[in-house]
């Protein structure tokens, strides 16, 4: 059995090149900065039942969350609903709509969660969602996606990386938007 | 002062018949399901920064937390954000590449939220979540979002409307997403 983590990439692009087709499938760990153990499983049409089977119990052995995916699709689960998400966002501080902690700011407050999608970044590194969107921008020639890739090449050309760097869109290790009052915005 | 909630044209399409566009701008809620204080304030170019100011002021005596815009943007900031999330979600399901439960595990095992995208879509209602996606599907004449709308008809023609009618994604009063276990997938 062959798996792979490749995270562009699709199994049915190399699965005839393996010379095992029905034992190859995709195994998607998530990068460590989510503490989560989720790992996508993702077939491609010629991988068997029993490939598919024993990785979805290979992941439980672990200790892992296995998602179950039907059929291949580029970004797994997660991370195509977090990309979705992160585009949105960037989008509309790259446009000057709205600032960085107001787009954090209503996300927090309305999702009850402890970060919005830019304190999320700051730990994912601004230099990995510069390489990303860099490369979705040069693929699809979408215009939006070149501005958000310019606008988060200038962090990391200034050495703004994210947290791993002291300072991103916010300052470490202390950011704004882990203190009090910052979702009411007092 | 005049103020507008609307959630889908922009300020300035009527700030000249409204014969005052200097004191016209979006002071936007959010629905009540979100339980949450924010408010977005959109001026469109005319609106006197007096205005805004104003606008501000206001949402802050009402208790809510107000997310200042800088400029007109079709979706407001959470809006946009959040539509984002869920077409995405709502595409790996509709292209039948995951079940519900597994990008809601996933989203909420990662995210550490206590739901996923689809249980909030519950709560929301998928019928809202229809008229949108039709809307848009109609608008845009997108493929996809096509598919989306015509994948939550179905819920829809057959009364699951969501949480309010006792089933959508999910069966209520006890979803299966709050039950111990289900990130585990146990």
């Amino acid at each position: 059995m062959f798996a792979t983590n490749t995270s562009t990439l699709l199994p049915s692009m190399y699965a005839e090149a393996s010379g095992r087709p029905d034992r190859l499938a995709a195994l998607h760990f998530h990068i460590p900065v989510w503490s989560a153990n989720v790992v996508d499983v993702m077939p491609h049409p010629g991988t068997s039942t029993e490939t598919t089977e024993l990785l979805v119990a290979f992941a439980r052995r672990l200790g892992q969350i296995p998602i179950r995916m039907r059929r291949e699709s580029i970004g797994y689960v997660f991370n195509a609903v977090y990309t979705a998400m992160n585009r949105a966002a960037i989008t509309l501080v790259a446009n000057d709509v709205a600032s960085v902690e107001d787009v954090d700011r209503a996300w927090m407050a309305i999702m009850k969660t402890p970060f919005g999608p830019f304190g999320a970044l700051d730990d994912v590194g601004i230099d990995t969602a510069w390489h990303i969107t860099e490369y979705w921008a040069g693929v699809t020639g979408d215009v939006q996606l070149r501005t958000n890739a310019d606008w988060l090449r200038g962090y990391v050309d200034s050495g703004r990386t994210g947290a791993k760097a002291g300072e991103g869109f916010y300052r470490y290790p202390n950011p704004a938007y882990a203190e009090p009052g910052f979702v009411e915005g007092t």
